[in-house]
């Protein structure tokens, strides 16, 4: 029997001595009936406490790997290298346990995630905001003043709506964009994610039906698809939902909520209309359907500001609005917003406390500090200057080497380009290839409930150098003409080894 | 027609101009064919550029809220200051389109928390840890460290399943709890609570049987109730959880889960000794049932270390092991974890990413870097010394003032006495009245499933600086008498008006 004791280590000697026995029974080095050393002699020879060895004798004891009895000494336990009851343990199938909700689309984000971490390659996938446009200088003097100000309350529990100080720069900030709102109506979440998922949680039991846009954030849809929830989309053309469609869906499926994302869409980049949004703003009151407005891009135009959100226009309290300082200031700390009806938030309030208690209080106190110094309105002016050159640089770069295989409509804000493949080739199969090919992009599969019958591909300038667009974009081309040639070469072979007629 | 425009406000002037007018509209004070000043003349008059009145006139005509035709200028539209359409717009009614589950015990919660802000109140209701152990210096050290070390980083996204780095001191932790696991079979999550809930909404559809302990922690059963699982309570006594009392629910009701707190129970105080573990695993192997563990108190023991967690002992990969830093650290960071089997934590790793993405990254960091400066187990030892000192306080104020009405079993470790009222009040007068003579405590209820038989409260020792807790005891121990002479006196009333047979 070996045992050897580290004295450094945080692990109190007693519990390494029942720590090594117990390996060596399980591993059958000790066998059973091997005689262990009386405590006495064991506490000589460890140079500890003899206290110590009959805590750890205790304790095996009561694990049933050792028996002690007069006369005989402490022995290795039948069973003790065996320690299976005498039936098998049979191991969980943790498959059988766990809900079918969660479709694995999931994955391919992750691969997509795992990819961007490469080095070398040309991030088009993601949606994150640029690295360099996270302004640490500004975010560390926020931290340090926060952290001379608050004291420990900053690293204390708040209140499950969120710190009062900072609800009220939200109801400010809502204010600038023309939706005056009381910091009562508003809860701090853990990002814009979790505004979604918080109001699935509330509103969509299983089977009831949501309506989207067509095409659609991705991490939306496996919040619905978790939830269970029916989902009807509504194709987004130039200017934004197809409202015109809207109506006879609302006739026919009495939806629980319209998701949409009016502002920069993601994925489409479309702005809605002003007339449209009046248009939704009617038909879900006509239809009495909620709506929930994503408005996570809203503050990042290129040339001129967008038409105001739903909410600003709505008069009846239909409109949930959520956002988030991701895209615009750090995705790290998790903060993001939602705002609408007393009622409806009161009871979201309730659910956050369930599922998480509240928001980091450190994480809601930095961008409070920051909001609140005026320098956040200014950074976001420069993210919109920072963001419009990307878009431009991608805009020109398409123009350049991708005309003949894809169509797109140029946004006017936001982080993304939403490309239609003309050329005839499976999306997938473009994306390993790509991947391959040290360029990352996001089929548009990703943003769609159901199988889409046409190719799209979402690609991202937010991330990028601006220097790195056009390479991953030439490097895309590449792609698309290998792998239509594929097709061909696919094309000609099952037509070569077809029997002649 | 009156419009002012702030020129130092973020507001842009065009949409200044639009909220002015909008809502002299909508509140009637400019009448349906109010004819509006000219676009040239507005400008004049408001010092601005002419299409900046262009665009504003421009968004409220979209709204419908003015027209302009040629020869007869801008007015206001008819239907402009009556903006519903001729059908009038009910206001929805959120309670029909939210679900049932959240029951409103959590209101309950909240007036505590409120009260426990209130000036002069001996909080007793609570589990904060105490806010003088929230060792600020530590954290601000390690917060600039991290903001040195790992730069805009520290802000931005992260895995999802946690920080790299972070996980490996996370299973370093695990090590030195006896339950050693790889790094990637641990997911950080925000907080314990979340961990639970996560687990919930992947493992239990709604009339799943979940088994609980009876007391257990509040929060779980609020997730419980939100996963509308159905709720079975096994009691717990000195030695933790009537293991006894298992086999027999476990063979009617093949639960999905078994939720314990084996170490310093929350809120009974109670340790499950060794023989029980070894009988739960046994029990859990045999019914084929997973175990989540929840070891938030584990590591705050008052004279000597508690047994090992269930994850220790467990030899099949049945326990799913939940802790947190909230107690121990800091709660407003919100940092916890979960670790079990690879199969379900991939699947957990889902989930997490669904419903917010991530744990906050700058959080994870900021606990990393303390957890291995070393300097996070003297801190611990440092809170162990604290907790006891006011546990022991609080057991002396009790012996001193409530044997007459209450009985206790020491704990020894956590944050809890539980508390058997033996007095014939009703807990709820109890607690109003406390609340009243300003010491809040919890009631019992708030911790069991079903209505109890026997009256409880939970009385926290963490929070109180140590001199206040004799004070909020004798301030229950008066609340106390005086809520038994008014029942009292209510018994003599009732007996005095009843009818002389």
């Amino acid at each position: 029997m070996l045992i050897r004791i580290d004295r450094g280590s945080e692990v109190p000697v007693y519990r390494q001595i029942i720590q090594s026995v117990r390996s060596q029974i399980l591993q059958g080095i000790l066998p059973v009936g091997f005689r262990l050393p009386t405590e006495r002699a064991l506490a000589r020879t460890l140079g500890v406490n003899r206290t110590t060895i009959m805590s750890a004798y205790a304790e095996l004891k009561s694990e049933g790997l050792i028996r002690a009895r007069v006369g005989d000494g402490t022995r290795v336990a039948a069973g003790g290298n065996a320690p299976e009851p005498p039936r098998a343990v049979l191991p969980l199938r943790w498959s059988d346990f766990t809900r079918l909700s969660f479709r694995p689309t999931d994955d391919e984000i992750k691969r997509l995630l795992a990819l961007s971490e490469a080095q070398g390659v040309v991030v088009l996938s993601v949606g994150f905001p640029a690295l360099d446009l996270i302004p640490l200088k500004l975010l560390k003097t926020a931290t340090d003043a926060v952290m001379t100000k608050r004291g420990a309350s900053a690293f204390f529990y708040g209140p499950a709506e969120g710190v009062s100080t900072f609800r009220e720069s939200l109801a400010e900030l809502m204010n600038v964009r023309g939706a005056p709102i009381a910091p009562d109506q508003i809860l701090v979440t853990s990002g814009a994610q979790q505004a979604l998922d918080l109001v699935a949680r509330m509103l969509v039991d299983p089977g009831d039906t949501v309506v989207i846009e067509e095409p659609t954030y991705l991490g939306a849809l496996q919040v619905l698809r978790a939830a269970r929830a029916r989902i009807v989309s509504v194709p987004v053309d130039s200017e934004g939902m197809r409202t015109d469609l809207l109506e006879n869906i609302l006739e026919r499926s009495s939806p629980k909520l319209i998701y949409t994302l009016p502002t920069f869409q993601n994925p489409s980049g479309a702005v809605m209309s002003n007339e449209r949004r009046m248009k939704l703003l009617d038909l879900a009151y006509r239809f009495r359907v909620p709506i929930l407005e994503d408005d996570t891009y809203g503050d990042l135009w290129f040339d001129e500001p967008p038409p105001q959100p739903l909410r600003a226009l709505d008069r009846h309290e239909y409109v949930l609005y959520a956002s988030s300082f991701s895209k615009t200031l750090s995705p790290g700390l998790r903060v993001g917003w939602i705002a609408g009806p007393r009622p409806l938030i009161r009871r979201l309030v309730q659910v956050k406390q369930t599922v998480d208690l509240q928001a980091p209080t450190l994480s809601q106190m930095i961008v409070d500090e920051i909001v609140r110094s005026g320098k956040y309105a200014k950074h976001v002016a420069d993210g919109r200057v920072a963001y419009a050159e990307r878009g431009r640089a991608m805009g020109e770069s398409l123009k350049k080497r991708a005309r003949g295989w894809a169509e797109w409509i140029p946004p006017r804000g936001g982080f993304y380009y939403w490309c239609r493949i003309k050329t005839p080739v499976p999306v997938s199969a473009l994306a390993a290839e790509a991947a391959a090919m040290r360029v990352s992009i996001l089929p548009g599969a990703a943003c769609m409930a159901d199988e889409p019958t046409e190719s799209y591909v979402r690609l991202s300038f937010s991330y990028p150098k601006p220097e790195e667009i056009d390479e991953g974009i030439a490097r895309l081309a590449r792609v698309v003409r290998r792998v239509a040639a594929q097709q061909e070469q696919v094309g000609l072979a099952v037509e070569a080894t077809r029997p002649a007629v």
